[in-house]
């Protein structure tokens, strides 16, 4: 295989009501396992790339099913380490129409949360591997892991890989302030920053708001957020969803990408949506195997968007799709394929 | 709790087929409990109301599963009467696009359309309560039920509650004449009249049309029919859904609210249907929770029309929604909470 | 019962993912059987014709379980050859919004694909019958299953009955060009000819395109090409089926009908699609069923439209509505009807 | 086909809930449609005989349903009346251990119930027909039921068939005197009697028990009551189901058949049952296709008590059960094929 | 209702693998929610008690989940605190033969395990309650839920009312020493105990073993166990279960009862097991019934060991049978009920 | 890790019936993906082996679908073949008491059917590999399958590995003496041998019976069958399961190892089935493991013959056991463990 990733994060346990059902009504869940940094670590496999996990899981039987249900799709898991008390999870509730997505987290003192970075042995871990991701998400859920993203990033930096994140901002888990605070360190080691261009985070880190009202959106619209990006913080590359509410089912989404000089935006897809978790992975996803195939400025952004739409169409955090699959949706076919 | 609420109604065993599966098709249903006043009980509960349902409800073992549904969401059932040969059920398969809902009955006979108002122990059932809500449906299944609704309304008027009605025509029940012939002797006892804008028992009943073509409809558009009707039978207030059909999955959804001087019309909702069942009864709830507040007009067209809009998101009859949520739907925010 | 019907056709397991999951994904089929010349026997059988199934299925268990599917619709089944090494069958992923339906086939060597002329009675198959059926994928799947089409196209016509075919593309099944060339000598049996607008065998058969972009849409728009397949051909009448892919979900779809001198444009339907597999064999069991009956033009293409229009929201292959129901989703009424 | 069977009776609607929940729990009913002769026809379908069923059903869809369901077993459903109010129906509850299967009848009232003789062509019914088939249960439904399955006995009495009963006590229908004084006026024209060695209505109508204590039990232990069947009531033959109830769970389960002069008793088997209900019907199939065959006594008690076996192994009413899996069961064989 | 009842525990999320599956392979749970004592209410408001449950379940949706899921069995759920972080939860994997059930616990600091006694008003909570019933469990998730327990203890005895335990140990909570340690303090408070001959705390507690080898097993041989239990704490009543291990799917199952002066023990009831879970509980809520109604030892052990067994035929915690099934299961009836 | 594991063979798709329905009734299937070499691969990884799987399955979306479930299990899949034209597969009914499981089979033309030596680079796929194992069904599909597995045991004997084989006839696959013919060339290679004692294949190979009646059955009964495999092909070792089927769900079960001098017979399993497919393969797989580990005799029949008890404990052919839970088995426990 030509391309490598490794990536740090939690994975959770994900407690889904069948059929879009109330919490309170629920007498069955679907039980995935799931979280941002693992999403995206399945998605890129789909395309070629061999990933690996960086994780801490603990050593019993839910352990276990999270992490076969993770090597199913060809993740390594060889480098997750296996103790702690818990699997944090969550109970998903899918929205429909006027009523919106909820969640209940049941992920404090979670395996992860109470990792350590020398729990990790981190020379060994990258060795090899060209391609470094985390997500806000994993410094949110506490210091410890927010220390040990840092020593990954500077065992990568060290290595010479290419380190991106993902801001994945969640209102639950701490304020924009906080998280302001707690990731500005980080920055210096990232290469590649992809986020929401309404990322409240990335608003304060910035001083800026990225986003864009609908009618006025053009590339260059995001040229000055972009702009500002790369050169507070010396990123090489920048990745913005873009997305309109217009319902549970419906969102309209778009993204944009800047390779340092142009900037690109993806037409715009009125989504009919299955499981929104884990769509803006699949984004994050599409633009990193943009990048990593060198692509120009449209391609990467139609890539990711496409990316990102299909995601949105599958049960599940797991973006399964081909490349050819993923360049398909980005042309607009959907035709059944008989 | 501030407020308490008593209803009469009877409870069908409904079975529904997975999926939007045709009844011809069906190897498995899914089963609920509901009926439109059960319905709007629960919904108030979640409010904070503390509701009680008279019904009649068979003993035995469907009888029980039926009271046990009814009691998880918080409704008193200490007032049923528990004999009768049988519990009413229907057989509904839910449409998709071009395909409408449809409905099979097996209701004749039930135990709850043989109950007599000597059954009812009235004084003691009504004592300290301060709402007594009706439906048509209730006066359409049996003279029995209608004389025993009768019963219950002269009780609450002289126990000063304030009485209610959902008008809740169903065709496949009795002929709009009929309807208008058993409910008009009721109307004296009605403080809150409840209906949709194209009922035709309301129609004949008034003698004039309450729909309004969709590009007329204001506010005052409906002010014609409210006056009539709350002049004519002394009604305080008065409710009105508005629904146009697009398809089985679609349907535009608005509501109007006339406090016998101020009339408003809520904003339109685009609904994206997963189960009609129970949305007028969503929208019931959600006018009597606006009057049992006192909110101007306004709010209570727009909460009962944002109650009855979540209704239509939710398997089953029951609106198993907060106050907050109602609220948050009722200002269009759709995002998914995490 | 007034008409009668047989046809000719291979009869497939499908297994589908349930809830548009991914085949990568699936833990789960749901099995049903279906194909599109029997798809179109029990649409038929809905509207009142007695219909008989010409096919080989094996003698065991599996090919028990797909008789007795059949049958339970009403289609005559005693016509089936019992022999044979194995049932065709297909998995099917339904897509969602961006992401296409997929099939993987797994139908070579079927023991339908290995059918021949001498396994059937045809004078006494056809005995009392007056229309014979048969479709394009007939003639894909193998020489011998084209051979024994062209005996049955023989038998009936010497049995004076009526010969319909519906062309059916699959390009995962043959080419194009393959397709016209094995095709074209049996265009000299038939009488009724269905197909899609768009049918790339139907292009090369008759020279030209039967595709008309949406807003020149007129059914004069069509004349041209139905009157080249009548005139080349022989036809007596031809329908067509006009579809614009917006979306996995939602389809536009339409329809066209000649009886040899006039030509009808039905009336255009928003499809939001539960189940695309057998929507065009909904159009073609509603096209007969017109042409049976002596319609006019009009009502054969508005017919034969929303009968394909409900055959899209009902899962599985089979179209169970009643001729009631579709004259109504024809009148665009879509209230539960309760 | 070298056999055909006629039978009258009544066809349920049985809502099943899933993996033995007890009916106070159940969310989900799993929905098969049978009845004690409809699942002997079905069984004996199953062996190469041609069967038709006589029944009233609503002509609603949950009839159409249940048509559907019965036809797609090979049974002639050209006969059944389509009209009344209602299908009838029960719930059912299986059993575990000590806790035992439980039914909740809501059957009254039934289409079938109030069939009435001259709602069949019995000339035309039973034109070319053999063997003329009814149980205790349609007799104990109604009057006019009852008065139905006589002029049936009389028509075939006529045109020289066979004629057999299941006595099939149900406790919760009649007392046993009723049932005895009901039926006693249609033994005249039984040919073949198939019972429990335990029924209460055969005790009384021949003053004697025919239950023997396992440790006593011969084939002779039950000449006597068997002959006295024959003599009093003129039967030709006589089957005899022997039940021992260790739970829910498992049974003992033996059978005898009496030729009218040879008496045989099948071996025991020792039952793990998944689904007793049909259990019976698949008895009393064994017992007449042995008839049907001209078997010696020892076969059809050994063919009879196997089918009756295989048939607590199948979910559902219905024995779906070749003649070659029957004698593989009744010769004790149970390895897995393959 | 002539008894009440009053308990204080934790109630869990149980997530159960469908069928059997093992937790490492599963992607669906089944949810239900119970506890010990929880359970015990519930079973005794089948015989007709009116139950009342002190715990601590979090004001969030799955907290709310949990308690609609205990009303609907009718305990009152109105004296439950609504605070705390967490609903404790354990996933459950259901053995099979050879393979034991086993249990993941996830209940760490829990909202019960951090209940402080001043969170419940104690005076008004027992107002007017008879009998108060603790388990052993209770007392080892936390220091704050014993010190919970022992305010409670310490209430009712000032109210006079009969004191329960369930002793209950899970050797995956604490050790039989900690047990012992924390409980001894208690049994100043219990009048009625209830456990497990094989108890390993109450072993420790009495010094003796409880133990008696199945060829030994009379009422006789278990006296001196009670009569130690009885003279070292001063119980009045003591209840113990007897279990033999064959497999995860056959226990046998026995129950031993005095009254302090004569000892009575059970028939042998040969389980064949659906859900184990609960199974203690059932026997627990039998002996407090027989005591409740003065019933004499033979009838308490009896109906104890009945009510138990019939507990491990039903899926999820709770025993919802009501005391005529019991007494039928008591008398080894199990034939179906129709 | 200690030990690694290669082995070669076919893995089908397995779809069976939920709960025991007969394959004629089934309208879903639950789909797993298993072969009997996979099979004792997967159980083998559960004990801390390393294990690697040769085999051709389809580059298509079942074919991937295959991939992803065997690597969730840790299974290295990357000497797996993918090309081929479609992958073999079999429908299974589960039978219940007197009623057998039943196989369906429709595996002709597989993928791996079609396999050649060529196709695989054999020093690199087994290079730092010490064990290769296949079994008979390998040989029974094709006589390419066949000459690729005798290229594997050169090979493998090349580099010094030790090779086993599992004679797992299949009567539907080929006849014992076929069986014999193609299989006897190629022991020369085998150090291990396991079968059933009963395995007619072997049967013939050896010119004696390997079945001992029950009440004889010692250790010693079984030497002189053992004896003369071993000198006769020069086995190492030879390991042998003995089943007694007394209905589909209860079988006895015992293990006979020899390991060149000592033979031992391990206790008896009185089996309650869950699955029967792949019990055979767990006991390979215990066997295996106990080679590798160097116990001795009675250690190896009793942990084999308890990994393959528990295999007919779990859903699916995965014997999905820890050695921690096959030597519980093994020493009787089976209380839940909590």
């Amino acid at each position: 295989m030509a391309f490598n990733f490794v990536t740090i994060g939690e994975v959770l346990l994900r407690l889904t009501t069948p059929r879009s059902e109330r919490l309170t009504q629920a007498r069955q869940f679907d039980a995935i396992y799931g979280g941002t940094e693992c999403n995206v670590a399945v998605a890129l496999e789909q395309f070629g790339v061999d990933p690996a996990l960086i994780s801490r899981i603990p050593d019993n039987d839910i352990g276990q099913a999270c992490v076969n249900y993770i090597r199913q799709y060809g993740v390594d898991t060889s480098l997750v380490v296996r103790s702690g008390d818990r699997l944090g999870l969550y109970y998903l509730e899918i929205g429909a129409s006027v009523r919106p997505s909820a969640v209940v987290y049941d992920r404090a003192r979670s395996a992860m949360s109470e990792i350590e970075p020398g729990m990790v042995d981190w020379p060994s871990a990258l060795a090899g591997r060209d391609w470094f991701h985390f997500s806000g998400i994993t410094c949110a859920i506490s210091e410890k892991s927010t220390a040990t993203v840092a020593a990954g990033c500077r065992a990568a930096k060290a290595a010479g890989m290419t380190v991106s994140i993902d801001f994945n901002s969640r209102s639950a888990l701490w304020s924009p302030e906080e998280g302001a605070k707690r990731l500005d360190p980080l920055m210096q080691y990232v290469d590649v920053a992809i986020g929401s261009a309404r990322d409240p985070i990335l608003g304060i880190m910035l001083g800026m708001e990225g986003n864009i009202e609908p009618d006025d959106r053009t590339a260059d619209a995001y040229r000055p957020f972009a702009e500002k990006a790369v050169s507070k913080y010396g990123f090489d590359k920048m990745a913005l969803t873009v997305r309109d509410i217009h319902s549970s089912d419906h969102n309209s989404w778009q993204g944009v990408y800047f390779d340092g000089s142009e900037i690109a935006l993806s037409r715009r897809h009125e989504l009919e949506i299955v499981d929104r978790v884990g769509g803006g992975d699949g984004f994050a996803a599409g633009a990193i195997w943009g990048v990593m195939n060198g692509w120009n400025p449209q391609q990467v952004a139609d890539f990711a968007t496409a990316c990102g739409a299909i995601a949105h169409t599958i049960h599940g955090d797991f973006n399964v799709a081909s490349e050819a699959e993923v360049l398909a949706a980005a042309s607009g076919s959907s035709d059944v394929r008989r």
